[in-house]
C-alpha cells in the first residue's frame, strides 16, 4: 500500500525498514501502544479545546477529531479483545515527548508548533499504517487500512489550522520535520508504534 | 418535563426554584458554562481511560461515553454561534471541585467514589435540564429534552459500574448525594449549570 504523496512529502525521512520488520514480530505489543496512541491522540485534541476555548472553529474541529480517535481507540481494543492480548501497560518511547519538547513556550508559537507536531504524528502514523498493512495479519492489516485515511485527513487538518494562524510555516515546519525524522531513525530502547528502530532489531 | 424516577430519587434535594429563575434570565451565561461541562465530562471520562487502563470493560465505555459527550459540546456550541453569543471564559462554581475533594484517596474507594460523583454530576443535570425544558426558549428546549435522555443513561452507566466494584454501596452513595444536595441548594457566588442559587437571585 503506497504512503499518500502529501505525507511522504511531508515527512523528511521514511521508516526504517527494521523498524516494520520489529513491528511485524511485536503485533500484541504494537497494538497495545497503538490504542494507548489513539487515548493520548483524543487527550491532545480536548487539551486544546480547553487551552484555546475562544477559537471556535478549532474547537469544533478538535472535538470532532477527539470523536474519532475514540472510536478508533474502540477499534484497537475490539481487536486485542479478539486476540486475547491481555492489556498491560507498556513502555511509551520517547518520540512524543521530544516533540512537544521543542514546541515554544510563547503565544502564537506555541500553538503553531503544537499544531505542526501533531501534524507531524498523523502524518508518520499515516505512513507506518501503509507500510504494515502489507505485511501485517489480515486482521490488523484490515483495520489499519481503514485508519491510515483517518491520519491522513487529521494530517491534513493540522496542518490547515497552522496555515490559518501563521502563512509563513516552512522554515518552522521544516525544523520540527527534522527533529521527527531524527527521532524514528535513531536506535531507541523501546519499542513502540513511534518509537525509533529498537535496540534489540539491530543487536 | 417531568424528572425521570431514578434521577429523582437517586438526588437527596431538588434543584430550587430560584436558580432555574436566575437560568431563565441567563441563558447565555447557562449555556456557556453547560459548553464547558460537556468538554469536561468528557475530560473526566478520559481520564479514567488514562488512570484504569487494565479495565477494559470500563475503558470502552468511557470512550463512547465521552464521545457522546463531546457530541453535546458541538451542539451547544452551535447554537452559541446560531445566538451569536461570544465564547468567553465563565467562572465555574465550586460544586465540582467540592465533591471532587470528598473523593477518597486510596483505592478502590478512590474509583467507587469517582463513579458516584459522576453518576450525582450526570443525575443533577438530568434534572435540571427537566426543568428548564418548560420555561426555556425553544430552540434551547428542544436541545435540552433531547440531552435529558442522555444524562439519564449516563448516570445509569456510572451507578452500574460503581455497583460492579462494591455491592454494599448505600452509605457512601447517601453520603456523597447528601453533600451534592447541600452544594446545589447553598447560595452561590457565582451562576453556572451545576451552581447553587446565585446570590444576586436571593439578595
Amino acid at each position: 500500500m503506497n504512503v499518500p504523496a502529501p505525507v511522504a512529502q511531508f515527512l523528511r525521512a521514511p521508516t526504517p525498514a527494521a523498524w516494520v520488520d520489529a513491528a511485524r514480530q511485536r503485533v500484541p505489543e504494537l497494538l497495545l501502544d497503538h490504542a494507548n496512541c489513539e487515548k493520548k491522540a483524543a487527550a491532545t485534541a480536548l487539551s486544546l479545546m480547553f487551552r484555546y476555548p475562544e477559537q471556535t472553529g478549532m474547537a469544533a474541529r478538535m472535538s470532532r477529531l477527539a470523536r474519532e480517535e475514540l472510536r478508533h481507540f474502540e477499534q484497537v481494543s475490539k481487536l486485542l479483545q479478539q486476540r486475547e492480548v491481555a492489556v498491560r501497560r507498556v513502555p511509551a518511547s520517547g518520540y512524543a515527548g521530544s516533540l512537544r519538547a521543542a514546541i515554544r513556550s510563547d503565544e502564537p508559537g506555541r500553538l503553531v508548533d503544537t499544531l505542526i507536531v501533531c501534524a507531524l504524528i498523523e502524518a508518520r502514523s499515516c505512513e507506518r499504517f501503509a507500510l504494515l498493512v502489507p505485511v501485517l495479519p489480515d486482521d490488523v492489516a484490515a483495520l489499519y487500512s481503514g485508519l491510515l485515511h483517518s491520519e491522513q485527513r487529521h494530517f491534513e487538518v493540522y496542518l490547515g489550522l497552522a496555515r490559518q494562524l501563521q502563512s509563513q510555516l516552512d522554515e518552522r515546519i521544516d525544523r520540527l520535520a527534522q527533529l521527527e525524522a531524527s527521532l524514528v531513525g535513531r536506535r531507541d530502547p523501546v519499542f513502540a508504534f513511534h518509537s525509533g528502530v529498537p535496540a534489540a532489531t539491530t543487536e
